[in-house]
Parts: structure tokens; sequence; C-alpha cells
């Protein structure tokens, strides 16, 4: 089973947080800590070269629903992630991440499982490249109801299943698991912000459930 | 432009109201007044047959989402049906109904829309046969958000353009025409029940609404 | 691993023959031996009543492709049922029947794998209820792709991933399992009549497969 | 009605040419002429910046397959654009672009197909923004069957119907309507290559054709 890990709210390391000041996540908005966004691990984009790219092209993202499901197939729970702003507030997240040059999609989707649930996820790509719900964020709050002050983001979204262990990796302070029925209250609140609980919300009616 | 009828809450004939005491439509749950359920006039059941039929076997029907779209295909209204109920309730529904012997999907969308939507509703049936959702009705309230005691229905669901004018038909008393926020309220409100709402919202959701 | 069955193309048993002279799976065209078609050890139709809906109303069947998949779930292998017609031919076969009166889709999913695949093949349920296709047989030949003697059936197809042991059961004499680019060509092929070969495709092609 | 445009295959003038010769839409290679890919009207990127862009990031586009319907919104004919490549040759292409910084899919939508099919074609936007189909173009060949050796591009498929007259545009040659069985045949030829007739073959299995 994939128990939420135990780790109080940490706070990032000075050294973690000068790196990652411009955030990375959606929900993230550049103000919440700890999102590894210039990959600098696999060195494709620079910080300044991503902030270019991010003034003048759509930037390709995944959002990915975890959740546990029973031997029927049904939600049994879903998965948050949870992390601190650097104003100190939390916020609960979908995974979600860019979709690299010369990277599949569904590595993408194995890639930030592992980065933000750790190696032992046991994750389950979606059969079929085809969506349940495309994501258009843009930096202008309003044209959508999804919302991201760095940029503009056109996230895929997949729900995926999770068999094995997750550890929160790297910037999410936790994981929590909640009902379907929590997971729909909770993602129509402020925690849930910039549209992550939008598409929580719409994944959970794709998959059959009154919302 | 499709007008909402003028019809007032008319209250049934004695006579059509006992033609049509079994009820028809999914939400009308035998209590709803007019909707004409064993297809007297294409004569494919007898009311018997189809009751003997209803205990045994899931019954296939379609739940169609009436919208108007502005000319980016962004849905400006959603058209719903009022109609009363045996008990003097007035109901909201989804224009839905049975899938005939040897009928095709596509015939029967454009049958149900044309009986409850007149024949100058100009309904353009969805490119794909794929549905957004499939609604799994149960006479047992509780095995799903969607409810129907007279029988176990299995309904596609589908988003259905109108381009005409709708006068409101047979058994329906008004259309009324709401913006997707009015609609997504009042389907979580009991005057849509038995599933309806539920439905609608999901197909909200799937045209990429925060729900 | 899910093990081809090492049975032969054995000839069922005069009794068995006798007990399922009505046939039953799409394909199957009531000429296919063995499929237990009037579910008679749920006791939900006697045979006659079954033949009586069958000339009155459209049945609701599942028809399901069973796959086995790599680590990013990728479709590794397809795996296909093999029945004898009565006339002695090979047929190849999706995994298809009817879903019952109070039956949920997800359940009738599970019992049709189990009955033809046995009890360790470990289903993965689809997580949605939306099927990938929409398949509607009619006894008329030439209406749609989809083609069914004994009557019209409308069939919700679903992908549906195996994680254990198969082992053919009941009437299918074995099961195949071949690689996409095999199961592509096959299913063009009479081999798969009656249209289980275009939901393949159609399958192979939701999932992004050159079809 | 739309008809084919009556322009022969017109060699696009030098200055046109020269313009050009970055090549833009997915098909196009690099090799067809014709295709305004930098968008100078929008000055979103200059040439230089987008093979930057290219050679560092996904790029999000949309491929868009044209249909004309009929009553019943069963595709009578799929469009196909004609263009003519660099050495002479004749391609059939979808109609193809970038989604441009701050640009919904809508809009960029409809753009293309105003930009390749004229003012006057009345594209019937698809009502949700779940895709048919993701194509990922990878510039090494056989990585997934999209292939663009200019770019690692993103595409998402979408149905367009079209309502009213198309006039070939641009780069395009000319306009061909074929019946679906026309379609699917060029389809599976070199005349439609790099992955158009890959996706146009998902396309018509996703609406329900046999492919």
């Amino acid at each position: 089973m994939c128990r939420a890990s135990s780790l109080p709210f940490a706070i990032p390391s000075p050294l973690r947080y000068g790196e990652l000041a411009g955030g990375t996540g959606h929900a993230a908005y550049g103000t919440i800590t700890g999102m590894p966004e210039t990959d600098t691990d696999t060195g494709w984009l620079s910080r300044e070269q991503l902030r270019d790219a991010r003034d003048r092209l759509p930037i390709l993202y995944v959002n990915l629903v975890p959740v546990r499901v029973d031997e029927r197939s049904q939600v049994s729970s879903v998965g948050l992630l949870l992390r601190a702003t650097e104003q100190g507030q939390i916020q609960r997240e979908l995974v979600s991440g860019r979709v690299l040059y010369h990277e599949r999609l569904r590595d993408a989707v194995l890639r930030h499982i592992e980065r933000d649930l750790g190696p032992m996820a046991l994750p389950q790509v979606p059969l079929s490249p085809q969506p349940f719900a495309i994501a258009e964020y843009f930096p202008t709050p309003g044209v959508t109801p999804f919302h991201d002050p760095r940029q503009h983001a056109v996230a895929l979204g997949y729900v995926v299943v999770l068999m094995g262990d997750c550890t929160p990796q790297g910037n999410a302070l936790d994981l929590a698991w909640l009902s379907p029925a929590e997971a729909l209250e909770l993602a129509a609140t402020p925690e849930m912000g910039g549209g992550h609980g939008v598409l929580l919300r719409q994944a959970l009616a794709h998959l059959g459930h009154a919302v």
C-alpha cells in the first residue's frame, strides 16, 4: 500500500529554495517552493531559455490524477500532493509537469509520478493517449477556469492508478489519500487553486461520479 | 431561435393521463405524466410486453443534453424540459427515451428530439457514436447515482446542438434555456432528480466547464 | 503470465451442444457452439423469453478486447478466443456477452472475462464507464459494419488489461495472444466476422496504433 | 456547398517560396512549399526564434479532419488539402498548424481552417476540447507512427464539420472531397505521409467506420 509520508511540513533548505525560485508546477504560480521546473538534471533548458519560451509559446504539460482502485476498478481514493507556498500557505495539487523535448507522453507521465511519488509507486499509465480533458492555463485570469501566472500552458489530463508504495519526493511535503467524496469537496475550495480542483472534478465526472 | 413555449403549466387531460399512467422518461419514475413510453405510435411493444421485458433485461436509452452554442461552439445555453409529476411537482429533465428494435442510435436521437422539441429543432447528432458518459439507472436506489424505479436502464449520454426553433411537444410543458452556470446550479437541486442532474453536470464537465 | 491453453480443437460433447443450441456470443450467430447464452446458471431468462425479447428490443452487450501491456501500458499482445462453428470453421472472437438485469457494467465485464478466460485472469476493468466505441449489431446485414443474425444488439466496447493466468473456459477452444500487428492483420480477415474484427481495429486505433 | 477549387497545381512564386523555405505544417517536412509557418502576420515568433524553440520544446499543434455530414451527422465526405512538395510531388494533407501563445484551442482551430479553406468555410469547432486522438510527431522516424523532421510536435486531433463554401487558400493547391471509403484508401498510401494518413484513419475509426 501507498502510505502517506510522515514528513512534517519541512521548510526547504535555502539552497534548494534559491535554485527553484522560479517555481514550476501549474498551481505553483511561481510561489510554491520546491518544484524543480528547469529540469536541471536533464539539462534541456536553462532557466532563461525556459522563461523565454514561456513568453512566446504554449508549453505542453501533463496533469495527473493519482488514484487507488478496488478490484472492480472503482476509485477508492484520490492522492493529492501537499505543498507549501512561499507565503506559507498549504496547497493541494495534482501531479503536474512539462513534457520535455523528444519525450513521449507515456514517459512524461512516468517521470513526473516518480519525481513526486517515488520509484515504488508503480503507476499504470493510461492505455490510450486520449486525455479525459484538456486544461488551457492562461497567464491572464478568467480566460478559462485554468490559470497560471507564469505562462500559457496546455495540459493533457490523465487518471493514473498507483499500485505500489508512494513516498512524496522532492518538493511535495506530503501525499494525502482522500475518498472520492472528500476529494470532490476539497477540489471546490481555494486549497486547490489555479484549476487543479476543476480538473480533479472533471476527472471524477469522467469516471462516472456525481460531481 | 428556439423559443421557450409560452404554455402554462397545464394539467394534462384525464384521458391523456390514463393513457400514460405507466410513465416513461427516466426521471419520470412512473410519476411524471405524459411521456408516451409504450410508443404506441410505432407499435413495437404493448405495455404488458414492455413491463415484462423491464423485469428481465436492462433497457437501452439515450439521454440527450440539448444545447445552443456560439460561433466558436461554446455552449451558450442548455435546454431543459419542464414536466409536472402526478403529485403536481415540477421536474426539469433532459430529453430521454428508449432505443427501439432495429433502430440506429442516430435515429433514436433524432426521434426523441423531435418528439419533445418539435420538427423544427434542427438537431445536430454527435459525429461519433462514443457517448460522453454511460448512465446506469437501477430500480434500487443507491447502486449508482442514477435511479429509475420502473426498470434497469442503461443510457448513452450525448450532447445535441440545436440549430432551429424548438416547440415543446407532447408531455413537455415547457422548455427553458439556461446559461451553463444556471444549469449547473439547477442540476444540483431536487428539481433534477433521478440522475438527470448528475448527467447534466457530467456533460458540462466533459465540455470543459468548471463543475 | 497468461498462457494460451494447449487444448486441441475439441468437439463439444453432445450434451453440451444440446444445451447450447441457441448459441450466444455476438460472433456466434447461433452457429458457434458452446456459448451459454441463456445464462441458465443465473436463471434470468428462459431461452424462450430471451428469444422473445430479441424480437422486440435491442439487447445490451459488452465487447471486450483482452490485452497484455508492458510497463509503460503499451499493448504488447491482444488475446483472441478461438471457437469452432457448427460448420467446423474456426472463428476468432473478442470476449463478448450480455449485460444482465440489475447487473452493473463493471460486473458484466468481470463475469464475461471469468467465463471465457478463467478465474485467474486478473482483469483490470476500465476506470471510466465511457466505452471507446459503440457497436450496433443488426440482424440485417449492411446497416452497420456489425452484424448478428440473431438479434439487434448494442455493445459497449472496452479494452481490458489482463494481469494473470488465462485458461480458456467453456466454449472457447483456445486463446491466442497476438502482437498488435498480427491482430490488426487477422482482424481484417473473415476469421473475425460479424464485426469483431472491425471493433478490434477501432480499439487499436483508439490506443494510438496505426490501423 | 463547399466546392473544390479549380486551381491548377500552380507552382508557388519564387518570392513566396523564399519566404517559406522553412516550411511549416506537419506533413510539410520542410519540403512542402507554401505553409506560412512563422505566422509573420501575427508576429509571434521570428523564424530564428521558432527554430530555436523547436530544438528544445515540444510544439503544440492541432490536426484537423475536415468533413461534410448528412442530416444524421454521418460523414459523407472528407476534405483533403493538396500540396506540392519542393520535389514536385503531390501530397494530401489534413489541416494542421501551431497553437499560438495566448491562443485558445478553439481559436486555433478556426484560424487554421480559415487560413487553408477560406473565410466562408463555416467550420463547427468540436463541442468538447477532448481530442479524438493525440499525435506525437518525432523528428526521429519510427518512435511513433507520426514523423516530422523539423521538430517534436504534439498535435490534438479534432474532426471539424464544414457547413459553408471552401476555397483553398495560401499554399494549398486544391481541396479534394472524398467519400469515407476513398479517404480510407488514400490514407494508407504514401500520398498521405508523415502520419496524416494514420490520424485520418484513427478519426474515421472513432466515428464508427470500419477501418
